[in-house]
């Protein structure tokens, strides 16, 4: 339109002149140039106009913001210049009008005609409200064309200034102030096409069912792992993982206090430890070595070299053919091992004042995570009593007799009588968390002291939260030869296992401890209700990646 | 002797009423009774003295101790009396007087005659002279004798007195006060001979070396490790571990500071991670997997899944059969990844921030601990400068070449060459700590990020400590069809890494991270030589057990 040029126009003095020189134009004819004058004189006012309207179209159309917004090149450390970057979370009304830097993703992005674009900023579990409008010589149509086309989940690096929004922004989670752009750079963008996005994969099963106008999109928990590092990007995933760190933060944060000192055992081991059947076998140069099952054997020959007081917090191996909501063929345990003085009570209460810790400071210190996740996986908060229940194996079979459970298939309490007993305590002591002490001593492995008056009863105990075991523990056998005999009864072959033995042979102290699952304690505090969704990437008889 | 009856003897007076009715005796016959009379009073009178002497001893063997020593049942949780126990290292002249009750190892005990016995108890990094006297109605010969002939290593509850000691007792670390014996129980015995004890295995090189008159035992490390219950309860080893908890302690603690958070991996990978050569292959199921060889790939698709900063503390398996003095099959890693916003500077800047934390805090809160194991394995103390000496991989191979090395073989350096680095440096810059920048791009992994002016280089390092590499970092791509191209150029077949490089496409910031070997740094601090003595259980291509 620029090149245009606008047309030749002969001006209507002219004619004038002309015919002033040779013979006179009939009346008809002066009429007719009258005419054409008249018209000539419009189509030049009208050319002129255009002429006008097209310059000033030109002029908007330089693009006078080519440096506020674009691709950056491929970051490879060119320049630094410690521009100070700051986080979503620290924006405020406080801060209106001033302005900031920031690197967050586009979550969503929803244009306004062809002047306005917003944009759903986030950084881990927080988001704020980003606009851009045409504004002369700041903000180009350009600009915002560019920056409306960009695809959900780019990086970009926005420069904006901090507004005090005159409503609450429901749809950020900082809905106090949105943030007006002035520059806005793309770090990173997309080379495929997304799987879901993250606003669908955030949606609770609630609102997806409530809701009959509008047909949101269900992404699958299958879907979900496959592309798990998009659905761990949703604020509730990151929220879930901080809540993961929160828990063995405390655990440590407790043992610590206690004198615990935490111990790395080696995870590949030369023989099958505990039991043969699910153990991982793997090729060790020209022999064969066996992944850990647990840390048991290792953190009780620390307790037999004097460690006196260990945790550690490391994988578990278990080639179980489980596929279940609640088991891995690898995951994460919070293990721990202590010399007793006098009883196995001590090392129980100790785990139950870890897990009081536990939970108080979940409670306490990750009360903005827990409400992220409770908004798509909704749960009655988790409780627990002050002085915790304590049922014997019992106790426990004697309350589900008593709710119709038959007590011939009590001999062991399966998963399902688990539940119901988890349902039983709930009504009759309003606890989620309670502890089962004295199993039969069939049920536990060999290196589980007996009673010292009943030997069918052991000294050991489940812990359980929302009616599932996150906890299994005991007293130890420390003496080698009884040690020995419960091997052979239980047909593990003590020679097998000579240099477990051999700690016990050159004295160890009476000693207890346990096993805490992290995925299960999480996945129960949160109530997620499938373990997946508490490992990070998580691994089951079906599912080796990402 | 009790049971022997004094022998008849005939009065004196007898034979003379008899004379007295009947014809008198000779002279000689008189003279030969006179002597046999006195011949049998000096008899009599030895029985007396004997019978009283037989009596005192009997009453002296009536054991009035049996209650204050002797084998404890099998502690299967019988009681709980509640009763206090006191550390060693509690104890202090202030106590003089005090009685108090523990559990300790015998790390020796001493008999000086039959009336007298002294131990040296040990308890982790602590021991204390404790001694045994007979004493009427509290201490009997038999407590005495059935306490010297404690095993050494016996676990033993104690109840005695604390009394200031008249001079310092270098035998202990608590040497102020000594602990009179009241009371001495067995709590776990023996089953087995020692291997060695635990004296001879915290003995020093130097001293083993220096003392000419007494011949040594010394402990090979072999034979530590095949009997490594007992070589880790040295106050050295349990110096050592809590040193080792230290490190991994003011590694999170820094990093917890900083905004990171935890991770955990799986070990359990779908392909062969980075190379296939030295990975571990696992039965998994009907199929095959493999265990992780870093948590590389996972921690950088947890910052394409936004969470920004992580760490982990976890195994690290190499399948990598060097049988070196700093080479494990099986390792902990401390790893980190964090998104950058301009420079991987920043990360690199981070991690030295992150060390200097942890050697002062090393030096600050474990000083006691780092003297223990100085006492066996002697060190110069480890510096670093305020301001860290940075060189580039070229300023390096300079240093090297003006040292005489030859150009041509320093394509990469060596471990030899690394420690003659180490002695350079030290002797120029007087530090163990320093930073090696900008490696040759050939040198380093497929994700490294190439320098923005020169490709041959990268924006990598390695940070050393007394010579040798304990860290490995640099930025990565974030770019997929750079790292698809990439891959290519190393021989990684992008396909095989799908679930990595989708991570990429789906959008990830700019980031770079680092591995820190924990042993390493452990060996490296302390100058323990080798690596095997920084790990609880060491695993190599040779060892799988204990």
């Amino acid at each position: 339109m620029a090149d245009e040029q606008p047309t030749q126009i002969p001006t209507a003095q002219d004619p004038v002149a002309e015919g002033g020189e040779e013979k006179g134009p009939s009346k008809n004819e002066l009429k007719k140039r009258a005419k054409e004058a008249e018209k000539a004189k419009k189509a030049a006012e009208k050319a002129a106009k255009q002429a006008e309207l097209d310059a000033q179209k030109a002029a908007a159309d330089v693009d006078y913001a080519t440096e506020f917004y674009g691709k950056e090149p491929l970051n490879q450390s060119q320049s630094r210049l410690r521009r100070t970057r700051v986080q979503i979370a620290s924006l405020n009304p406080n801060r209106d009008g001033e302005t900031v830097l920031l690197r967050a993703r586009v979550q969503t992005s929803r244009a306004q005609g062809n002047k306005m674009v917003f944009l759903n900023l986030r950084q881990r579990i927080d988001s704020v409200q980003a606009l851009l409008t045409v504004t002369p010589e700041k903000v180009s149509k350009q600009m915002v064309k560019w920056t409306a086309s960009l695809q959900d989940e780019s990086i970009v690096l926005v420069e904006g200034v901090v507004k005090k929004s005159p409503e609450i922004i429901k749809s950020a989670t900082v809905g106090d102030v949105e943030l007006h752009i002035i520059q806005i750079h793309l770090i990173a963008g997309l080379e495929a096409r997304l799987p879901f996005t993250v606003e669908d994969a955030t949606r609770a099963e609630t609102e997806i069912e409530s809701t009959a106008e509008v047909q949101y999109k269900r992404v699958l928990l299958d879907t979900r792992l496959n592309n798990r590092v998009v659905d761990l990007r949703t604020i509730t995933n990151q929220a879930v993982f901080k809540l993961q760190h929160g828990i063995s933060s405390l655990f440590r944060q407790y043992l610590e206090s206690q004198g615990f000192i935490e111990i790395h055992s080696p995870k590949l081991q030369g023989a099958a430890t505990e039991s043969g059947a699910s153990v991982f076998k793997v090729s060790y140069f020209k022999g064969t070595a066996f992944l850990a099952q647990s840390p048991q054997l290792a953190k009780q020959m620390a307790i037999a070299a004097d460690f006196e007081r260990v945790y550690e917090i490391g994988p578990v191996f278990r080639a179980e053919d489980s596929n279940t909501h609640r088991h891995l063929t690898e995951f994460i345990g919070l293990d721990l091992e202590m010399a007793i003085e006098e009883h196995y009570h001590e090392v129980m209460e100790l785990l139950d004042t870890l897990f009081k810790h536990i939970f108080t400071g979940l409670k306490a210190q990750y009360k903005q995570e827990t409400e992220a996740v409770n908004r798509q996986y909704p749960a009655d908060e988790f409780k627990w009593l002050e002085e915790t229940l304590r049922l014997t194996f019992k106790e426990a079979v004697d309350l589900l007799v008593a709710d119709g459970v038959d007590r011939s298939e009590l001999f062991d309490i399966n998963t399902e009588n688990e539940k119901r007993l988890g349902r039983l305590v709930k009504a009759k002591y309003d606890t989620d968390y309670f502890i089962i002490d004295k199993f039969p001593m069939e049920l536990r492995p060999f290196y589980t002291m007996p009673d010292p008056e009943d030997p069918t009863v052991s000294n050991s105990y489940d812990f359980f939260m929302r009616g599932e075991e996150i906890l299994s523990g005991a007293q130890r056998i420390h003496d080698p030869i009884l040690l020995a005999e419960k091997m052979k009864s239980k047909g593990v072959e003590p020679e097998s296992m000579s240099f477990y033995l051999d700690a016990f042979k050159l004295g160890c102290p009476p000693h207890g401890g346990g096993g805490i699952g992290l995925e299960r304690v999480l996945m129960l505090f949160l109530k997620l209700n499938n373990i997946r969704r508490a490992s990070l990437f998580p691994r089951d008889p079906k599912r080796l990646e990402p």
